[in-house]
């Protein structure tokens, strides 16, 4: 088995759809030029802009942003995980904050709803109430791919562990976590959890962030990260939009997995 | 309510049991008068040797070690955890690492025996095979104390979240996880680890480690930890015998999981 280049695509999202989706190709296409073969956007790279006018910008699947993705994935010949966009939910007035990972064929091979949605209030610091115009998703959702089978989150479900569980047990050997973690949470807990991941799902994590600031007036951590099986961050972002690169080595995962096998030993998991 | 004072005492335990529950006392008793009101002792504190001598140093329950650890916690008038060791197990040959929480009254309050044993074969690092000389526990534990129902857990348990999900599921907000986590994985995993299940949980982490060098040839980590439930260590041990301490803020901790109430949104959990 021979290595593979990932690549996690750091953006500054704004309320410009044709904007930030012209931008999201000339990083996705600099990261393949680069070689990368898997390369992952982040949480709302599409659009994002005032929780009024999120019902507004949703698209459905099909439509502007899932072609735009196909057509990108297939131009390049790469797996690209779609970050995440709002898609229209049935629930008039209200989305699915949703990730596609998208084939070199241009196909859909997984649409992933986030489940766990952000509904937090530190006085003085982050309040959100995401479930005020997204709908929850379900499902769990994993995708063969040839570097692996992809295990699908976003964001704020990074902690709750029992979701990376789920995706290692269907097999995934990548998680995508892309997000737009806050500064605030970031700082503290961002590399804690994404490391965590990686280490006890004995998985390579792919997490690319927001680095701007939120329209709902808080700046976003950046410091996209990707993760190697045991727990080392092979390749860290600053904090403007960049491409960050790192190998994909499915001897170092098998080897990982044969020397400690603890999936074998997760009683309580069954 | 008012703030606690709690305790990780770092060991370097050899073969010599007199010799150590002595060494243990001093520890013990050098943090309660620091005013330590919960205290916890390492992993196989008590005793560890050739795993051909485990049987013969394995003790019953009452026994030698759990009634130092009861008159120990009583003399105190301390919450005591008791670290592990060796209890005699019904199959012949073999023992369980068992972990007892003893009250301040000197009666036992919870008694763990480690779930997850740590058989992994890292050539040239770490070779183990803890399940040749030891029976499996198969319960989750926790038990009430004056300052929070505390969740019990020994060392390689570390590395599967479902069980830190199912102890604060049952009310925990202290998670103990005494261990002797070896250099090789500590370096690369013991941090990360400690911190996520404090943060996925939003619980205090108290991770009092061996520091010595374990009879089956390799160094421990030392590096004994207390996090709180925002993630941030609070405490942290270099590599000798030493004792940390940290003050358990129930208001912080009521703080954390108001402003942030993941427990709310665990819908996969449930």
């Amino acid at each position: 088995m021979s290595s593979h280049l990932i690549a996690a695509v750091q953006m500054r999202t704004g309320a410009d759809l044709e904007a930030n989706l012209a931008r999201a190709r000339v990083l996705v296409e600099r990261a393949a030029e680069r070689g990368a073969e898997l390369i992952a956007l982040p949480e709302v790279f599409a659009w994002r802009g005032p929780r009024t006018d999120e019902a507004a910008a949703a698209s459905p699947i099909p439509g502007r942003v899932s072609e735009f993705l196909c057509r990108l994935a297939a131009d390049l010949k790469i797996v690209l995980v779609g970050g995440s966009f709002l898609e229209r939910a049935p629930d008039a007035g209200k989305s699915y904050n949703t990730s596609l990972l998208i084939g070199p064929d241009g196909a859909i091979r997984g649409r992933y709803r986030k489940i766990h949605l952000f509904d937090i209030d530190v006085p003085g610091e982050v309040s959100v109430r995401e479930s005020e115009t997204r709908a929850h998703g379900r499902d769990v959702v994993t995708a063969p791919t040839t570097l692996g089978t992809v295990g699908l989150s976003v964001c704020y479900d990074l902690r709750f562990p029992e979701l990376y569980r789920r995706l290692a047990a269907a097999g995934a050997t990548i998680l995508a976590v892309p997000s737009a973690f806050t500064f605030y949470t970031g700082a503290a807990h961002w590399e804690p959890l994404l490391r965590a991941r990686a280490i006890e799902n004995q998985a390579y994590v792919i997490a690319p962030n927001q680095a701007g600031k939120s329209p709902h007036g808080f700046p976003d951590y950046g410091h996209s990260m990707i993760v190697d099986p045991w727990g080392t961050v092979l390749a860290r972002a600053g904090a403007g939009e960049q491409v960050i690169l790192a190998e994909l080595d499915p001897e170092h995962l098998a080897r990982v997995r044969r020397e400690m096998p603890c999936q074998l030993h997760a009683v309580l998991a069954r």
